[in-house]
């Protein structure tokens, strides 16, 4: 039997303890795929003493990340502490000086500093896998980097938030507005210890600018990503949706545009038939459109202990295989610096308003949309009590400059009334 | 620069022509993905006169397959001919003779040969790639060996051959019988030369077959699939499956059980507003159920010049990258030789029957199907003019034996006409 590899895992949390306990509970089953026994050398976390319900009694105890990183009996870090900064990016860095592959989770630090890390791994000689970082036991990495790497890459789409996919879903099956089902989320423990992660999208666009980085072969640039969260997602636009056939997820779209790179992660409307709207709670959808192989949709758990343990295994036995390549599917040196897009591509879009209700108001707006080169598809005044009458429209494809204008023409319309809702209309 | 991965292509068919297009319109890429340049050195195919809108100019012609995967100018055998016997699996055997990787699209020649040529390829100290062999440009091969190989494999069920499928979809929207979609078919050029292949679920099992013993570990076992076509299936029953909340395809599953392995190929009623229920036309979705990781779907086109390129691509730049293991996951010698399930798991069933039209008929049929074990979801009557009414009947889950023994006792009750339809109900 060949040598083994030897992990060092950094964080002994939900992913930490569930990755050694899948190691444990498959050692044989692993050892098979991999064509060499796996094994948990040492391990470190904040809490030595935390019960964690997981037996250690194998491994040696590190005394910090970078410790752990350094130590001559482990082949592969595996950092699951999580956090842009701090011992998570030290023990990264100290862990390539010290000629080890690392396989991570960590989406903010990659995010952040995802070209530095890949520059720093060629140097060493190593790579960096970071399959858990996205979607969770999805193969999303693995199947854009490898499955398609034949393609030349048109389009990356998806929900990669399960928290923001629970409370749309819960906000639309419950009819309560955002902020009553934010307190039953923080209440289940559903939230990140900094909920803005979460519910501002800026998980989601961290997965976002690593996928978009090796479908497009650019450095990753999050700076870049226009984000808007879910806070200010109504529970009357999810009703108007609903009766207009659509669904608001939190989607992001990556594509390349003669413009230059868009990477978006903001609330959406897609089609209610869609296998995008149908995402319940915690599954997460990746679709990516390569020019050859057509769309290609990926669906799973976007989360959890079990998901996540599958993902840093994959790259695990990846690693213990020998599949080897630049950590963001061509070198690090060839990554190019992208434009990013200032303006998104044309789509259709939702627009909710209050009209005073007066003779002629629907007019005026429909000129202003008009005038600014806006076709209207559909248009519906809602029955109304009170002297504004909500109207909801769906336009036709159109730049997101002429929506722009035409907000900016409804003041001098004098109907208008307060801010106008405006959410961009996606497909798969 | 590194030296080139030089193939040799044996068949330029669709996907043949594919294949080189692919890579002459995207060699940049490629080799950037690749980490060195990926060349086409030598090609054959049946006919060298043949018009093909490929430009052959830097390639050799070789005078046959087996003259081809024995080349010394190549390093990959592309084995895209197709075929159980013949060419395909002499020139299969002589490339890894000769100590060639091979890729192939071929799933006949390895659902009947793929332990020989696994155990062959291993001899020769290299492997055999097949993802273009299942589910068109759906990395599933690579999802379920590398992307999911840290779990234990509960589950694969699967839409797999798009021929089926469409037929199956044009019936339901054209209310037309089999028969004639079949012809329809046939002269849209959708049906293979011998249409057994798609129609009666060959081609799908021999799919099937290859996930399996990727799945499970074990040798593949196409003789033990059970299989069924979608020649038998009715236009009414898709009718009244459609009243009940569900749609006909042909699905196939394949699960590690108590009683051994089971695969079957047939067709079955999946809920409606599931996802498989929603694949269209040449559409596949396979889903892999893994222990840690939970369900993971994929979904693409499953067949196609572009998508079936990308998937040889895939193939062809791992092997450039190095990402080398053996064929079925883990070593030939290690594939058990898995026992076959006789007997299918428990599900619910679809049943249809014509009943005389008298009293206490229903009451018989429901007697006879308590005798037996089956206890009934929901029962209709549908509106008759004849002497004999449609009854339709959902059962609960329960075993296939159950369901057979219900069956026999039919004829004694005197008010079941002719051959009741039996449809098993299957779930993601």
């Amino acid at each position: 039997m060949p040598a083994p590899l030897r992990l060092g895992i950094a964080g002994l949390g939900t992913v930490g303890a569930g990755v050694m306990r899948l190691v444990q509970a498959e050692g044989a089953l692993i050892a098979a795929r991999a064509g060499r026994p796996v094994q948990v050398t040492a391990v470190t976390a904040r809490d030595r003493n935390r019960n964690r319900d997981v037996d250690l009694s194998g491994c040696a105890w590190a005394e910090s990340p970078v410790a752990l990183a350094t130590r001559p009996d482990i082949d592969v870090f595996v950092e699951l502490i999580g956090g842009e900064t701090g011992p998570a990016r030290d023990a990264m860095f100290a862990a390539l000086a010290a000629g080890k592959d690392v396989v991570t989770a960590n989406k903010a630090l990659l995010a952040h500093h995802g070209h530095a890390i890949a520059t720093a791994a060629e140097a060493a000689g190593r790579t960096v896998r970071f399959e858990a970082a996205v979607a969770g036991g999805i193969p999303a990495i693995k199947a854009l980097a490898e499955g398609l790497a034949g393609n030349r890459i048109r389009r990356v789409v998806g929900v990669m938030n399960g928290t923001c996919n629970y409370i749309l879903t819960r906000m639309e099956e419950a009819g309560l507005p955002y902020e009553a089902v934010f307190e039953e989320a923080r209440g289940l423990g559903y939230l990140e210890a900094d909920p803005r992660l979460d519910v501002d999208g800026i998980d989601a666009a961290h997965k976002l600018s690593l996928l978009a980085a090796l479908a497009f072969g650019t450095r990753v640039r999050f700076d870049a990503v226009q984000m808007e969260g879910i806070g200010r997602v109504r529970i009357e636009d999810i009703r108007h949706a609903g009766e207009l056939g659509f669904r608001i997820k939190l989607l992001g779209v990556a594509q390349m545009t003669g413009r230059g790179l868009e990477q978006r992660m903001t609330p959406c409307l897609v089609p209610m038939a869609s296998p995008l709207a149908q995402l319940r709670g915690g599954t997460n959808m990746v679709v990516l459109d390569g020019e050859a192989s057509g769309p290609i949709a990926l669906r799973g758990a976007g989360a959890g202990a079990g998901p996540t343990a599958s993902a840093v295994l994959a790259d695990v036995i990846d690693l213990a295989r020998g599949n080897r390549y630049p950590m963001f599917g061509i070198p690090a040196a060839m990554l190019a610096d992208p434009v990013p897009a200032v303006v998104a591509a044309p789509a259709p879009y939702y627009l909710r308003m209050d009209l005073l209700d007066r003779p002629g108001a629907l007019a005026r707006v429909a000129t202003a949309l008009a005038d600014a080169g806006v076709s209207i598809d559909r248009m519906r005044q809602r029955a109304h009590e009170a002297q504004t009458a909500p109207v909801v429209i769906v336009t036709h494809r159109c730049a997101p400059d002429a929506i722009a204008h035409a907000l900016a023409a409804f003041p001098a319309t004098g109907v208008v009334m307060g801010e106008p809702v405006t959410i961009r209309i996606e497909a798969e």
